[in-house]
């Protein structure tokens, strides 16, 4: 019985000098390339006094801010529409399909457009995508509004995510695409639209052959490391299709339970991050 | 006495923890980017009712499938050629190099050719490739020789990298290269040929001067981060040789020896992968 | 206090099994992207025999090699100038921005030029690059001074990154760039130069829109994840300023406050990597 105490008090001894060490370490390797952010919304967003940060994403490592008026000479070289002065942003260590997942329900609820989009070769060591896209709209509102419902989309759309400790499948389905997936992502306006997504990228290409099979969907893109709709060079293949939405699902499910099968030989059980929501 | 069992009670308590916190976290970071993969070979294959998975690698988070009868639409638009429909894959989060080398063994045992190879930038953040390649053979019987001849090579071929904490090199050699080395990495049909690879790329650098003032052998290509033959912007300098079989061999050997010493500068006591082949 | 004895004995067994495991682990993931090297400077160069070896830099995993006499094939492979046969090298697994700087500090003190750069995608799994630079010189004792300068300086260029366990924002200053801000940068010889660059790229917009706002500087290039001045698909945005050196100052300092203000949100509190230098 004292034997207990002691180990307990070991084990708690260590619990705590592990937290302390892997908060102060500066590796980001150390933390989950999903892990939900440790401090609470609340929190976190009080933290920051600057006018432009709307907020955290739940996961990915992800936050929302809105500039009113962009600097003009940024503006120019971005390239964005002339009358959009006022920009959103949404921005992410690990993820790009939640977030333009999110982004497209945003633009179905405001005033909006995603005006810019790119997918960059992150996610902490993770073997897929970071990214970053921007909102315009001609009032500010709109702008921060679209950005705050982005960021509470991402609780849903990172359900679409299911990973273990040595990688990750994505899988992505709408039953009706809006601008930000049609102009970025292959989809068709109002149409369902589905995307299936293996890493390493073998595992995507299982996934792909398998939905295909499973339903009589549409083969619209592909991104692999090297060729297709990736331009960030990552450990991925993706493939997206449209279709009528319930042959859009079955084939997005077979690819998914696929994925996860492969996946598990790998390593442990996978997990989804948040909760699926399709 | 007492105390030692104390001791070791906790240590048994705790290492099995540390087992059940890294399974469960999710995170990429916290595995070796070239560790051997957790379960036995016989385990992990069990635990997978896929018809397509053939097996895994013992290293890199490497995993084979064979499928039969590739969706035509997939098929299509990665371009492989009409006359193969049964598709072999070969996919990993870390490694390249191995999966080439592996591969080029396998089809010089089985009437298989290797159709797709891309090069992501992965490594599980370890600065270097995860790869993708494809078998296409006209009988299916086939391919899945080619995949499990690349599988089971994958052990010694891993022995090419050594690495310690911090990085890696590479070194890859063969005394007669067959279609995939000719096809994907400049080698001469039937020739010697060798690489070598250091991360960060300024140890390739010194490791390509050192096999080219080693031997008579002749630079037939490389790979810096942004230029040359690798598509995926790895912190990485890849160079690659042919000549006779000696000459290779002791280019890429000195290459070798000259990169072990500058990794050993950067961390810990570098380690071969498995079993050096060469 | 028995008890007191046991508990510390079993903490000391632990870090020192810790130690072991994480030096031998061979992952990168589990050290911090920006950790000083772990040996001392002595001890590490004492280690190597390597005549090209020069040493270690203070962070980023780099160090400095010169080359005397670069074999004629990889001279001409690199397109290096005719001139040069002595190069001189230094590279990093995690850090650009800090090398190219301490190279331009380099050039302004010897007779020798930067002849090659480029910035792959690595960090170590931190999400912005790594690098490989080469200086090129007619005397090799040029080539040498220049790899012991730029390995000096790295001591206070690396103080223009500040991260924290999940990401970090970097700014560089120079009141004066010299030949490799001006080749590589965007820079104008003589005249002052600034950068700032966040990571998630959500974070380098604000501090460019704040750094733009703040004082009269004009925007000389910017680098995104696939657009602009960045080869390696990281998840930055970075920008480059020109001005008066008062002007550029102030404006990079006040993209720095908004990129640490962001940075925070998302976890710890943001630590400097040496002492900030400007």
């Amino acid at each position: 019985m004292e034997k207990e105490q002691i180990v307990q008090r070991v084990l708690n001894e260590l619990l705590a000098q592990q937290g302390n060490t892997s908060s102060k370490a500066g590796a980001p390797g150390t933390e989950s390339f999903l892990a939900p952010l440790a401090k609470g919304h609340e929190e976190r967003n009080a933290g920051c006094a600057l006018p432009e940060f709307v907020g955290n994403g739940p996961y990915g490592d992800s936050l929302g801010l809105v500039i009113p008026n962009l600097d003009p000479a940024l503006h120019r070289i971005l390239g964005l529409p002339e009358r959009f002065r006022s920009i959103g942003v949404v921005t992410a260590r690990s993820g790009a399909g939640p977030e333009i997942m999110a982004a497209d329900e945003a633009v179905k609820s405001c005033n909006a457009e995603v005006v810019f989009f790119e997918q960059s070769n992150d996610t902490k060591g993770g073997g897929g995508h970071g990214s970053i896209l921007m909102f315009g709209a001609e009032d500010v509102s709109d702008t921060r509004r679209a950005v705050e419902v982005a960021l509470e989309a991402l609780e849903w759309s990172y359900g679409g995510i299911v990973s273990n400790g040595t990688s990750y499948v994505e899988c992505q389905y709408t039953a009706r695409a809006s601008t930000a997936l049609e102009k970025y992502m292959h989809a068709e306006l109002g149409k369902a639209w589905g995307l299936v997504n293996g890493c390493p990228a073998g595992i995507g290409v299982l996934m792909a052959d398998t939905a295909l099979k499973a339903a009589d969907v549409k083969l619209v893109a592909y991104g692999s490391s090297n060729t297709g709709a990736n331009e960030a060079d990552t450990n991925e293949f993706i493939t997206m299709f449209v279709g009528d939405s319930a042959a859009v699902l079955q084939a997005v499910r077979a690819g998914r339970e696929a994925g996860i099968q492969l996946l598990r030989t790998l390593g442990d059980e996978p997990v989804p991050t948040g909760t699926e929501y399709f």
